[in-house]
Formats: C-alpha cells, sequence, structure tokens
C-alpha cells in the first residue's frame, strides 16, 4: 500500500515566472504553436497555459536538428534564460535540447497559429477543438472566466449565496412553446429555461442568492444573437423597496466586473484590443418612450406596441451612446402581457410591470423586475391568465408561508461577453455552441 | 429619462454588524423565524441571510402587541442595541418597532423552526421550499458553497482555467444505455453524463481546466447514494507524469477545502457539529488487493472480480479507518473492461488501467486517472471495443492534431457533502434532489 501526499515536485517554470530565473537553465513544457524560421536561426513558439512563450533555436547551441519539430507536438524545452536588454521581456530563451511527448497524427487542416483563425463560422465551429488553440480564440475564454468571476466576487461581497438547482423540471417558468421536452423514467418533463422558480423559493431561505448555470430555450431563431444552450446569471434578493434597487445593483455589478477585468486580465483585454465601456451611471427610458423616441429620431413607424424589435433595441443603443456616452441603457415598464405570470405590475397602471430590461451596444442582455410576492395577489394574476393552479403548488408554497418583497434578473454570459468583445455572432463567444443546426462537436 | 446610479442608500443594518452599533437605535430585517414567549418578556428571532438574531420584545418598551406578530412574516425591525456584558453577543436587542412588509397566508404545515424539522425525507423533501428555511437545514447549503469556493480557489491557483461546457450533447462519454434522451429539432440528442470529451478538448487548448457543472445519470438505482441529475466537479490536466499525479492534486484540494471551511464557515461547521477529516496523505490500495483484504478481514467470499460491491467500499474505509486512520482511500488499477475506452491502461498488464476511485467514509466519491492521448491508440481500443469511429470523429479531433499526456477526475458535489456531514441519504445534501421518483418541487 502506498500513501499518497499533497504534493508534487516541481521541475518545471511557469511562463509567468521566467523571469525569476534569469541566468540559470530551466525546463519548461508545452505545445509548439509556431515554428519562424529565420536565416540562421529560429523561433519556436510554445503554448503554454496563457501564453506564447518565445525559445531561440540555434543548431550551435543545441543537440537536434529543427527538422526534428513538429507544430502541435507537445514538448519539455530546456533553455537557458539568457539576459537580454532588447527583448520586450527582458531575457531570451536559448534551447539546449527538447523532449517530445507526444506528435500530432496529422497536420492541422486549418490554419490556427496566424493572428486570426481564417475561416467561415462553420469551419471555425466545426473544428473547435483546433481552433479554439489559436491565441486570440482562447483569449476570449479567460475574458469570459474573468466576467464570470468578477460577477461572483461582487455578488459575494454583497452577500448573495450561491445555489444549484435542477435543469430536469417538471414546469416551464416562462410559459410558452420553447421547451425541451425529456422523457424522464415515462414521465414527462422538461430541460428548465431559467432558475427562477427555484431562485424566488431560495429568496425565502437565504435573502439573496444567485446561480450560473445553463439555461435551455427550444427557440428556432436563427440568429446572430440566439443561442439554444446558454449560460445564465441569476441573481435574485429579498426585501427591496422596489425594481429600481435591482437595476442599482445590476450597475454595480457590471461597475465591478469591469474593473475586475483590469485588475487580472490586462494581457487578454490587450491582444484583442477590448474596448472596455466606462459606467458611471446608465440611463432608463420606459418603454414606450423608447418605442417614440426611436420612431421620432429615425423617421420609423411603430408597429408593435408591446415588444420591442431588435432592430428599434440597435437604434435606441445608437442614439444613447450619441447623446449621453453611455454603452448601455435600461428599459423599464414593459407591458403585463408581454411578461410573465410572476412578474408584479404596476399598482397605478396594470398595463405595465414593474421590470426593465438592459441593452448593451445594441443587444439585450437582461430581464430583470420585481417579483408578486403575495399568495392572494399570485393566485389571482394566475387565474386570469387560465393557469391550471395545481400544477403550481410546490412553487406557490412560498408565497403561501411568507415571503418578502423581492426581485432580480437573469443576465446571458455569451452574450454579455460577445458586447463586450464586439464580436458579430454570440457564437464566438460560446466554446461550443447548440443551435438549430449545431450539435457537434 | 431617469438614470441609474451604482449604489444603494443603506438604512438596514446587517446581522454580523450589529456590534458595530451599540448604544444606537437601528433597523434590522428579516424573517420571523420564532416567537419564545417568556414570563413578561419574550424573543422574537429574526432569521437573516446567515444567521438567526435575537431580539427582545417587551410591551413597556414597544408601540405594538406581541399578538400582532407572525413567525414567517417579513419584517423591519427598528431596535435599540443595548450593551450587555451576560448576552454571548456583547449585546441586547430591544425592539421598539415593527414593520410588517408581507404575512404568511398560512401558517405552515410542517415545523420548521424547532432544531431539526422532524419529518420523513419524502415529506422534507416535498416541503423543500419551506424545510430550507429552518436553521440546519440551510447550513448544509451554505458548507456546500463552501466546498466548491474552496476548490475553485484551489484550482484557481494552481492556473486551471474554469470552462462551460455543452450539456445538451450528440454522444454519451461513458456509454451505455444510462442516459436521457432528447429530441433537438427532429434530432436525437443526450443529455451529458461527464463533460469528459470536452473536457479533454480543452486540455489541448489551456492546458488545465475545470467545470462545476450539472451532470445527468439516467440510472435506475433507487439507493440513498444516487441522484439522475448531480453537480460534478471535474478537472483535467495536461502534461501530467503519471496518474498519480491526479491524486496528488486531488490531495492538495481536499486538504484546501478543509481548511477553506475552517476559516470561512465556522458557524455552520459548529452549528452542524461537522467532524472535518484530518488529510496528512492519502492511502492508496490496488483494487485487487482491496478486494482480498476485504475478503480476508471481514471473512467473505469474492463474487466480482471486476468491480467493487458497495458493501466493500464501506468495509474497506471502515478497515482503513480503524488501521490507519485515514477517512479517505484511493483505489487504483481499475479493470480496463471496467473503465471506459479513453481510459489509459497499464502498458505492462493492459488487463488494468490507470485510473482510481476516491472513497470517503464509505462511499465512492471521485473516478479519475490518465487518458489515451496518441490517436493511434485511441483508435486501436475504439475498434477493439466494437466502436464506430466516424461517430466521434470531433472528438478524435483533438488526439489526431496534437495531445499532451493527460489525465483527471471527476468528484460528485453532494456526495462528498453528504459524507462530510454525516447524512445518511445523498438527498439530505442535494437542495432539489431529481431521482427516479422526484420531479416536484
Amino acid at each position: 500500500m502506498i500513501k499518497i501526499e499533497g504534493m508534487i515536485e516541481k521541475t518545471i517554470v511557469e511562463a509567468e515566472e521566467l523571469s525569476n530565473h534569469i541566468g540559470k537553465t530551466i525546463r519548461i513544457h508545452g505545445s509548439i504553436y509556431k515554428i519562424r524560421r529565420m536565416s540562421d536561426f529560429a523561433f519556436v513558439l510554445l503554448r503554454a497555459k496563457r501564453e506564447i512563450v518565445q525559445c531561440i533555436y540555434s543548431r550551435e547551441m543545441t543537440k537536434f536538428l529543427l527538422e526534428e519539430l513538429q507544430e502541435e507536438s507537445c514538448v519539455i524545452v530546456t533553455a537557458y534564460v539568457n539576459e537580454e536588454s532588447r527583448s520586450k521581456k527582458g531575457y531570451d530563451l536559448q534551447i539546449q535540447d527538447i523532449e517530445i511527448l507526444s506528435r500530432p497524427e496529422d497536420s492541422s487542416p486549418i490554419v490556427i497559429n496566424h493572428k486570426l483563425v481564417d475561416a467561415s463560422i462553420e469551419k471555425l465551429l466545426d473544428y473547435r477543438p483546433i481552433t479554439l488553440r489559436n491565441e486570440k480564440e482562447r483569449a476570449v475564454f479567460k475574458i469570459q472566466e474573468g466576467i464570470v468571476d468578477g460577477m461572483r466576487e461582487f455578488l459575494k461581497k454583497e452577500k448573495f449565496t450561491e445555489i444549484r438547482t435542477p435543469k430536469i423540471v417538471y414546469a416551464g417558468a416562462e410559459g410558452g412553446a420553447n421547451i425541451f421536452h425529456l422523457d424522464y423514467f415515462g414521465r414527462d418533463a422538461y430541460l428548465a429555461q431559467s432558475p427562477q422558480f427555484y431562485k424566488q423559493m431560495m429568496v425565502g431561505v437565504y435573502e439573496r442568492v444567485f446561480e450560473i448555470a445553463p439555461v435551455y430555450r427550444a427557440e428556432k431563431h436563427d440568429t446572430s444573437r440566439h443561442l439554444n444552450e446558454y449560460t445564465s446569471i441569476d441573481f435574485e434578493m429579498g426585501y427591496i423597496t422596489g425594481y429600481e434597487e435591482i437595476m442599482q445593483t445590476e450597475t454595480m455589478m457590471l461597475q465591478h466586473v469591469l474593473q475586475f477585468l483590469v485588475n487580472n486580465y490586462k494581457p487578454e483585454i490587450s491582444l484583442l484590443n477590448v474596448k472596455l465601456p466606462n459606467i458611471k451611471e446608465i440611463p432608463a427610458v420606459r418603454f414606450i418612450e423608447a418605442k417614440e423616441l426611436v420612431a421620432k429620431e429615425y423617421n420609423r413607424n411603430i408597429n408593435d406596441y408591446d415588444d420591442l424589435e431588435p432592430e428599434e433595441e440597435k437604434l435606441l443603443c445608437k442614439w444613447i451612446k450619441k447623446e449621453m456616452g453611455s454603452d448601455f441603457v435600461f428599459i423599464t415598464g414593459y407591458p403585463t402581457k408581454k411578461r410573465p405570470f410572476y412578474a408584479m405590475e404596476n399598482k397605478e397602471n396594470r398595463e405595465e410591470t414593474l421590470s426593465f430590461d438592459l441593452l448593451f451596444r445594441g443587444v439585450e442582455i437582461t430581464t430583470g423586475g420585481q417579483r408578486i410576492h403575495s399568495y392572494q395577489e399570485q393566485i389571482r394574476k394566475m387565474k386570469q391568465r387560465g393557469m391550471e393552479i395545481e400544477q403550481f403548488e410546490s412553487y406557490l408554497m412560498m408565497h403561501k408561508y411568507g415571503m418578502p418583497p423581492h426581485g432580480g434578473l437573469g443576465l446571458g454570459l455569451e452574450r454579455f461577453t460577445s458586447r463586450l468583445l464586439e464580436q458579430e455572432n454570440v457564437r464566438f463567444s460560446t466554446l461550443f455552441p447548440r443551435d438549430m443546426n449545431r450539435l457537434v462537436p
């Protein structure tokens, strides 16, 4: 019987620690990203965890021929860290030896080590396991990691508890037909459209909760904004004084995230040339005023008084950016008939809800608002809508046995990322997108 | 048009800040957890975000009658923070006034404010939205939050990148019939049994990755250890020198988590009387030796040479605890025929794999091991197993175009939590469990 100790002897140096080893011979591992031949030497670029490490090959320093190396081989490089003031990093890595751990079976059918992967979006996604190895492609998902970490850090600071709720559910929270159906041991089940019911229940337990998890929409929309599986960042908070508090909290969260990225993701921000928005405050326009403003400013007709068209969202953002300098805009007071049964109505005008969307650079990234907490009020509204109360018994339990005034929101992670990076398609911010036509890889 | 600023004026004091307000009148909110009448005064216990706050009601200090209060009402209490050396906290909260924000429609059909919820597991789970309001019930999921945060903190420190991969998939990673089927726009799809394929692909991108997300097993096991939807903590790392490195990394992670809980979750550890295991090192027993040891020590027959029976796992843990004082034990060298097609085999004995399980207090909580990284070796093994190579083209892409030696593991969050808390059923560590018979709430 052997014993496993909680330690690993380190014989390998990490890329970001190299400057501590000037004047020494070290070992570093990685995948050969690119071999760039010069007249009498070559650059061998290693793909490490987060950066590309440049090594210098010259025949007289090494025991092997350059021809023995192959791009996408995984290797351990033995190198001398040579002080070099002309180098950006302050040192050069002189290769002495290379141990080859693995070789590719074939060379990639798609060039991944240029600045950009030059391929159609279909090909880029078909070859995702390989194209993600491109320096810029993978940087997108480091930024995305930072967005999530920044939001989590903010929410924990504000005393939200992180929860995990089931994605196999007995009823859809958002209603409608856009829901995936599942056979669950002979019973009907669905994939969760949102954690709405559960996060509300958990407000009764912890007062403030959040969840970061996949949600599913069986929408037949094949657009640059839609995914059928995406990551929703949901929070819900009790004891609010109004739905404005949800918007204020989101504003604080976004401010925190942007600062978090500046503090922790400088290399990726620079590599992708990200223009981080500056949030001092976010304008909030009432739904109907937003419609009228866009109609007037851009000389358009209003076709639908109940909903915003994607084009209207774009134009409103354009106008807000031009007039007020903001990349974000809240839209408040959405019509009751377009909002779910749990949305709280404006007592002075039952036609509109105490809810909002947040638009960012032309696209809706958040829906939120205050929820009904009174049992009688919730029952009344469900009956008005012809819903079967019995089916929602476990949901209504929290209202029946006491709930504080509360509200919350859901933010689409991929949409937020893709607007932040000003991409043309939300799929560029999704590791392995699921859409109407794509299930692989 | 109004503008939303990133700030909220605070008029409410948080429970843990009360000691900073001695000698002052403050406002605090919460749900009335319990009213305890004494001879000439009463304790009114408020359920705040993380703690239960004790307030003192005496008629002469207040403007209202005790009878006006109701358990599970949500309230804002105005109270004087009175220095009181005899109190554990160093102060008393003297209620001056109460504003009632909401009242329950009915009183709870199940008593939730005793030390324990005295109910069958079925009733406990049927009334989950309410029973979770019990002080001890909700503490379980604060500990669970801490487990996840501790693991994430460790993995980030070790330079793992957090990823999010699809749960709607085109093929099951673990094979077998235990997989939920889905109609995906007229095509066959499945719910992911694990992020195995994707985390391996991402090793080719970031070297080290992890994911914390739901996985789905359509197993028809109705036991105290099985869930059909659970949270898997998966990590995968490249450039390993052997599968022992995965076990070492898990050992370090568990050590980190236990320390993290001690540092951050003292109130819950104390409330639930958690006996945290002490991990200096973890014994590792070879599969066949484990079987023989249990047979010999407990006078049992070996019925199945290919797998461990749950009873054998229990007895092995019992023996290890008794003889070596460890709550954990690794089992290594599982038979090839019982491990998935991507498991690397022991070159000296192809019948066994370079893989392991980790048992904790009688139950398996982790499966891990080294994976095949050579394209030819993987193809060969898949053909031996009669698998259709074409179906796995996108999975095999990474092997074809270069992969480092790598391996990883999956750890079941709910199982780990329930063993840590020494619960009789994994459902006690699941907010809203999904099993063969339970889809609600």
